[in-house]
């Protein structure tokens, strides 16, 4: 069983892409997070999904639990309203990482080794220059437990 | 909009749960990760389930790629039946962190913030010392977009 076997067809996004159009993708679909993609359409980026609600949530709140319960409820319904104009450009992580980025010949355990180091759920699958799907945890685990 | 209109019934697991039980809760539910419970239950930690995946994977492959890569696919294929034996109690993260862990009177913007800050898709709800369920991510992005 290779990387391969487990391909998940996947939508993907651009630094572009508005977040509150991220969101509904994530929403929508249930995605674990999202792949980010240059103009040739190659990985850049693997967004976990906790990294675009982050984005979302006003800055003075993120860190501070208290500064967000003093928020009316009226208002907090409506959060996702105020990233108008904002782009996953700026969900972006500064520091670069390793991405969870494989082949498709690579193993099942490659997948999970590469899954866990790098605490995603997800890993993008390049050939030959070209995005042809994703591996996601849940088909990993699926799989593996049925092997 | 509170916690409480967001709860999903969620399965825990307990720090003597095997690793290969948990990670078939993971599966076939496809959950995001699993709420851990001491003997009361309430929530001790909320385990990603990338954090289980990493119970599973060996640990000489956990961090050198190249390891990995040399483990033939028959043998890779079964790799998760290694865990004979390990518990939850071994995937604890060693420090501590805060626990994505809210009541049910928090609004939608604090449930999303403390998502964001702890990088966690799933917050655990607790109200008079007794665990009521989890919001996911999946769930508060869905109620704030129809919104």
């Amino acid at each position: 069983m290779r990387a391969r076997d487990l391909l998940t067809a996947f939508p993907t996004v651009t630094l572009e892409t508005p977040v509150a159009e991220a969101a509904r993708l994530l929403a929508d679909q249930g995605l674990p997070g999202l792949i980010v993609v240059d103009g040739d359409g190659l990985p850049i980026s693997i967004l976990p999904g906790t990294q675009v609600l982050r984005l979302a949530v006003p800055g003075y709140c993120q860190d501070d639990p208290a500064l967000a319960r003093v928020i009316d409820e009226a208002h907090a319904d409506v959060f996702l309203r105020a990233v108008a104009g904002r782009t996953v450009r700026e969900a972006m992580p500064r520091e670069r990482r390793e991405l969870p980025v494989t082949d498709p010949d690579a193993t099942v355990l490659e997948v999970a080794a590469l899954m866990a180091r790098t605490h995603s759920p997800l890993a993008a699958v390049v050939e030959d220059g070209r995005l042809v799907g994703a591996v996601t945890l849940r088909t990993l685990l699926d799989r593996v437990l049925a092997a």
